[in-house]
């Protein structure tokens, strides 16, 4: 059997490993645009602030480590054209250096192909967006580049308050630079955070000297042939560099072949990550998925998504049934000591898809009060009038990521708040609260559920 | 109403705060033998190795900030009496120059009774166990004494390697002592981990500069009178004091009038927390609790379940329905740097409780890979022949105590998993990997099932 995957990427290279656990013989080869590959992109601000040492250290594996699992991977090339007729793919080198640049025309035959093109950064269509230094954020290239430059730097606008924006913005800082951070939006992380949270994580990074502007779309970016700042409403800022971090389109274009079903913004794909062509599959930032909780399609371009969906077009195309279920949302970011996560549904995000929700909230401790260095926690937890929980959002400066992972769990299997008021967790001084803060949260839920009820 | 508690722990402190949530009006009284109230004993470890500064810090409130919310505590108090009939309590003072005493004999008549009388240490039937130098570890008192001999000691055996056992023996050895540890069983934290997993725990503790003795029960403690060391098997150890952790016995003398069953440990229940006398409820440490995946009775000794009861008791007394969950044994402890946690079975719990188990393994890391400071993490997960988890162990130097968290909500809602290994957890590399440790544990317990079934 012959598999092709395109997409060098977390689904892309997930597919292939995947698929070589249940099937030892099949040819798989991957194709991807990228000179780099199995680096983790989700690295590139942890390398700009420099809490990792380098970009090295964020490629995890190279070519020749697939060689060895007998999954060949063609680097630097780009698919033009995919025949489903034919089953065939062709692709040409991108450099002309590559080894087996020929100019045009390669062909391979597939019997399954997977498209893990994953998606392009949105540009904003602005004068200016063109010119020297002002950087789109995607690749480790992106990551480079953006590193050089700042090193040049004094002043940097990051366009965007979502969570690549704010941790970008928290990389340039630590290197030194004076950063403002934009949002159009009147909140920072408005997709994952309700106002009053993202303003605990907004009060932090202004306490770190980052400077935040809300509310204002980027006009205008400025300069001749060199940035010399933007201009957001009224105000013009000076700047010596500009990050776009104004979120990902899915990249679709080779998916635009006749058979292929594509839905609002992306591949539709069914629940074994197949196209509707029955050899053709997709995974990632370009395949569309279903919310678990409003049941409606929507987006998931986060790279631990697209890692699970290649487990599951890999085990399907190798014969083993596996189903992906709806996304709940599970996301976490650190910046600085400050950790912030979320899942499922904000209270904005309930009322925007039509769903009344109730929240509850608790500011508790990391540790029992008397423990030395216990951190202050803050939790929203979202509750639908039948007191089912449909999201939660916590931030604190450590033990957020597996309290995300708790709710998480919550929320896929449709527990209530009185049933999570009621769990048993597990207690000691050092490391957390005899109450833990989202039994607290849960509790809170119930009383206002409760207060609701009554009001009616 | 008229509302009496007796015992000034966890339970019955959160009794009568519990209760004080729901009903303004009750007179509410709690009777107390210690001296010291709200105190965490949980903690007095913590203050032996210096992490909490005194004894001071860990106590969180007065009988005087019981008294801002009406609620009345005497301390150092004893009840020698209940009636059941009349609905009365006896007690008296213990202290001589306590402020009330006059001697013998106060009544106090109540509506309601909660028996909160805690748990005794277990002092094993050896000679010696009476010599100075010898400490049971209960109270914040025994925390006093303890704290006051080891600063003029040497060398230190604690008997026992549960929980308190290693936390006490950790504490002494960062006082600077010479500490050997001692269990009877062939292992460390029997109760809570399976032998591989105690074994990395005791690893640690080794490093430190613990010594670890397995498989020997004390026979004598030796000295004339003030100890001088103690014998396990051949050998006799040389110390100059000796800390007794072999566990706690339920505290059910008041309990033994007529109407109240007994089980095979201690005070028998309901789901309100009732009594077999339906105005008389207890909680803590001297009830019984039935076990969430054997249905058999067990003890669940621990402060967290006794808030939890506390509050259950109290919502029902207060007239508002609430019930009492069977136990997950879901706990945690840190010692120096290492977490370890457990909730559930584990595996040798299992056979012994008759049920079938397989288990599945993870050995990670706690951030991304190339994310400086992560740590080793390993995952013990349990399941039973249909693929439901029943029981997991997690050790590692950060982020145990949550995931602890989320296998409890897991085993209580009875996941399999498979369920499991397909959920979706949030992800950054600071904080954790793309597929959590957790799934991965899950994933090889899912193929080990497969095996057995294959096999059979």
């Amino acid at each position: 059997m012959r598999i092709v995957i395109i997409g060098g990427g977390a689904g892309g290279l997930s597919t292939a490993s995947n698929i070589r656990k249940y099937d030892e013989k099949s040819e798989i080869t991957v194709i991807t645009r990228d000179k780099y590959i199995a680096y983790s992109p989700c690295a590139i601000p942890y390398v700009l602030c420099g809490e990792v040492d380098s970009f090295k250290e964020i490629i995890m594996h190279q070519p020749e480590d697939y060689l060895e699992r007998k999954i060949s991977v063609i680097t630097q090339a780009e698919v033009y054209e995919v025949s489903s007729e034919n089953n065939t793919v062709e692709y040409r080198f991108l450099n002309q250096n590559s080894k087996n640049s020929e100019g045009y025309g390669e062909t391979l035959s597939y019997d399954y192909l997977v498209l893990a093109t994953g998606g392009s950064p949105f540009i904003p269509p602005v004068e200016g967006s063109d010119l020297d230094g002002v950087f789109k954020i995607r690749t480790i290239k992106d990551g480079f580049k953006i590193k050089e430059w700042a090193e040049k730097s004094q002043k940097a606008i990051v366009v965007g308050a979502g969570l690549i924006g704010l941790e970008i913005a928290y990389g340039l800082k630590n290197m030194g630079l004076e950063v403002t951070v934009t949002e159009m939006l009147p909140q920072i992380v408005p997709r994952n955070l309700d106002p009053a949270m993202a303003s605990i994580v907004q009060e932090y990074i202004e306490n770190k000297g980052i400077n935040v502007i809300l509310g204002h779309p980027v006009e205008k970016i400025t300069g001749d042939k060199k940035v010399t700042g933007a201009i957001f409403g009224e105000e013009e800022l000076k700047a010596d560099m500009v990050i776009l971090a104004t979120g990902i389109r899915p990249e679709i274009k080779l998916a635009q072949i006749p058979g292929i079903e594509i839905g609002r913004w992306a591949i539709l794909v069914n629940e074994k990550m197949q196209t509707s062509i029955p050899n053709i599959y997709a995974v990632g930032d370009c395949v569309e998925v279903i919310d678990a909780i409003t049941g409606h399609n929507t987006l998931s371009p986060l790279g631990s998504t697209a890692v699970r969906q290649g487990k599951i077009a890999a085990k399907n195309i190798a014969g083993v049934e596996a189903k992906f279920n709806p996304v709940i949302n599970s996301m976490v970011s650190k910046i600085g000591d400050l950790e912030f996560g979320s899942v499922g549904l904000t209270k904005t995000g309930a009322l925007q898809n039509g769903i009344k929700a109730i929240s509850g909230k608790s500011r508790a401790l990391t540790k029992a009060r008397y423990y030395p260095g216990a951190k202050r926690i803050d939790v929203k937890m979202i509750i639908n009038l039948k007191g089912r929980i449909i999201g939660c959002q916590i931030i604190a400066e450590e033990r957020v990521a597996e309290r995300v992972d708790t709710m998480s769990l919550a929320i896929a299997k449709g527990i209530s708040c009185s049933e999570l008021a009621n769990m048993e967790f597990s207690y000691a001084p050092p490391v957390s609260m005899v109450i833990d803060p989202i039994i607290l949260a849960a509790e809170d839920a119930c009383i206002k559920l409760k207060r609701f009820n009554k009001s009616k």
